[in-house]
């Protein structure tokens, strides 16, 4: 899909959450029902020959592509949730965020070693909870695993959170 | 899709988030790709002839199947969210739960009087979530709602939460 529609469908609302940060408002992407379906269009021609069968979406904007693209690939859907939100048995990674830490859960038996993974995520900004995703992920006992953002904060260098050999791609960098 | 498919893919958890609660974990119906592009391919069935310009998924789970839905129906996916969560001119309403209240918002141009709308969340308990949420369409001047629920618990009851001519689907009744 045309980055520039991309572009003109995102919405900038300056000081959220708090004072001095532009955020990049990703909800008007998805309110598009030509921009929802150019974005999975796109992920699907990105990954349609990868052989993935199992789809992790990130908690909580990660679900809507994820879901979608899960479907669309004909794999199944992982959710990544923050702590106490998975009912089953879970794995966990902690990571470093600007204040404190936070952490990131997987059911025990959502992922098996044979599955190709990819992890999908609305907006990659400094890649800590991706990373500690991917982390998860590998922890399953995966060889391959694909990441994926919608967005990317290039300021941010989030790149640099993930392994030279990770595959991450993004549809917008901004 | 099978109903006894669905039955035999959702998972129990006994005593979950506390004790003496028979928890239905969804993440298994999504994990299954079988299953997920069952209960799309049916939500796509029930839903094609009606028109649908805008899909509502309720936070978080209702987001997988809700955005996945949207894409398939032609639509544009909005996200009623908790709080705090979206970065723009809210509506919201406040409701009663087992203890206290609780508060689901709109983005308050997410939803214009034209649209058709499908609200759509996982399960239907007490329903007192989803009912909160069709008000929020309804105030935006929308005419015409429908509600869907993959699971419902009948025992509870949810169905009173709404007026008599909601039309609210379930894929499989407990």
């Amino acid at each position: 899909m045309n980055k520039e529609t991309l572009k003109k469908n995102l919405r900038e609302i300056p000081d959220f959450p708090k004072p001095g940060i532009l955020f990049y408002d990703v909800t008007t992407l998805f309110k598009n029902a030509e921009c929802l379906q150019g974005m999975i269009d796109e992920l699907y021609e990105l990954y349609k020959d990868k052989g993935i069968t199992k789809v992790v979406g990130i908690e909580s904007r990660g679900f809507i592509l994820g879901g979608a693209l899960a479907a669309r690939l004909g794999a199944g859907f992982i959710m990544a949730r923050k702590p106490g939100k998975l009912p089953a048995e879970v794995i966990e990674e902690t990571y470093a965020k600007e204040y404190g830490t936070d952490t990131i859960q997987l059911h025990k038996d959502a992922i098996s070693k044979d599955d190709v993974v990819l992890l999908h995520d609305d907006l990659l900004a400094t890649g800590g909870t991706m990373a500690a995703a991917y982390r998860l992920v590998k922890r399953c006992g995966v060889e391959k695993a694909y990441v994926n953002f919608v967005i990317e904060l290039k300021g941010l260098n989030g790149r640099n959170a993930f392994e030279k050999d990770v595959e991450v791609t993004t549809l917008l960098e901004l």
